[in-house]
């Protein structure tokens, strides 16, 4: 039971000690984890997951990201700490902290140049990610985001079996092929008895910079008749504009007023 | 020997017969054997494959498509045939056939719901893109294109080791962020000897259907100097039109003639 104390999920777990794959570090104190996940790849997750850990953290909760996507890292650009190098301090590693205080840990923090490649067969993939929780000291923490990495395989199954999150964010764009894999997603999460906390549903149309029209850029949105098969409620749109694809450029800095009321009333939804 | 009597890389490999973890399936003859690659997911790797498929296929060549992507498959989709079923008929698994008479290999034509997760650690996601080469009776094909997944884990690095590609098309749109990701793909295919064919630039930009506006919507794009540091050459560039986005919507059907002459352009750099 002592591995149960200085989890996330104590008083709200059905699983009993015995059959429960997760090792909490005592050291650390997360009150809630949020993985934020898709099946597919490039609809967001990571500028999702930037933007919530910022809306979260100026909102005077203290937050932190683990970027369990290995061999495709987006974190540290997107909160601005890309030439940071993490490291141990004996008792474990140490997160970087961004100019926010958000605590950030990735592989591309622990690399010699950001572009080498992790070519690892998948049980080693998934030990680190199992490391980023284990042996991380994220100390005290109202917020853990997980960016998850496409895919229903070996890193998707590892958080959700090793790490006691509370819930998980998906990550979609209104385009039907995305609606398929993102439904791979949710049922793979109902399977493991994940609750999902909603959709976001990113690119939902685009601002053209000269006459100012909404362009819908996909046919055949069924983003409703998706959210209403999966049983899943809409927490919030995203419009595919320059403040948010050059977030991936220029990092997370300032928020515009719109974006900001967007993310607070996405926030509001799953705090 | 025998082995190498039906490999696409017979006389054009280094290897000698020892060491070599390619197996051959003596009821196959493909000339070429070409992967779409990119490390980075949500590019634009299955529509680039399914875009040269049907560009090769108009030339005259015999194209099938392996879709490597086990956890989020896109080709039947693109190709028109997602409510195909693949079955074996004893002596191996026959592909399916598009209109265009494109053969196409994919596990979601193995599944009995096309939104069924595929739940699988590395290895078992491994051995099945391995039988897509192996097992699947692709006959006599000039090209097979092998569509692959976003990372460099086990998929990539199991058609990198089991699949004797002749050569790799890279995948990229001008994002910096995205830059960096598909360096660590353009490394690894280096690190084990696959010759990158060149790039082909997605979402160069997009066109305002209002007024025509074509609006670059990535700040820094450093995708020269990205070419440059990799020693790599610009196949061709994409714009995100209307006519390419809703593809995945619609499938490969009637192609424009502004579309088709930027496939044979690029298609004359790889044949």
């Amino acid at each position: 039971m002592s591995n149960c104390n200085s989890c996330p999920s104590k008083n709200k777990c059905s699983t009993k000690d015995t059959g429960c794959n997760i090792i909490n570090n005592p050291n650390n104190k997360i009150k809630n984890i949020i993985g934020v996940m898709s099946g597919k790849g490039g609809v967001g997750k990571s500028t999702v997951t930037s933007l919530l850990a910022k809306k979260l953290n100026s909102m005077g909760y203290t937050v932190g990201i683990l970027d369990a996507d290995i061999t495709g890292p987006s974190i540290p650009r997107l909160m601005g700490v890309k030439d940071a190098k993490a490291f141990s301090n004996g008792k474990g590693i140490v997160p970087i902290c961004n100019p926010q205080n958000i605590k950030v840990m990735s592989i591309n923090l622990m690399v010699a140049s950001e572009s080498e490649p992790i070519v690892w067969k998948g049980p080693i993939v998934s030990n680190a990610v199992k490391q980023f929780y284990t042996d991380v000291l994220w100390g005290e923490l109202d917020y853990l985001l997980i960016d998850m990495p496409p895919g229903t395989g070996d890193v998707a199954l590892t958080v959700m079996q090793n790490i006691p999150i509370n819930g998980i964010v998906m990550v979609s764009i209104p385009q039907d092929l995305v609606s398929m894999i993102v439904s791979k997603a949710v049922k793979m999460a109902n399977m493991l008895n994940i609750d999902v906390l909603g959709v976001v549903e990113n690119m939902s149309y685009i601002q053209c910079p000269d006459c100012d029209k909404k362009i819908k850029l996909f046919d055949g949105d069924e983003t409703e008749k998706f959210l209403s098969d999966m049983n899943l409620s809409l927490l919030g749109e995203l419009p595919m504009t320059k403040e948010i694809v050059n977030i991936t450029h220029h990092g997370v800095t300032e928020i515009s007023d719109e974006l900001d009321s967007t993310l607070e009333s996405i926030v509001n939804k799953i705090k």
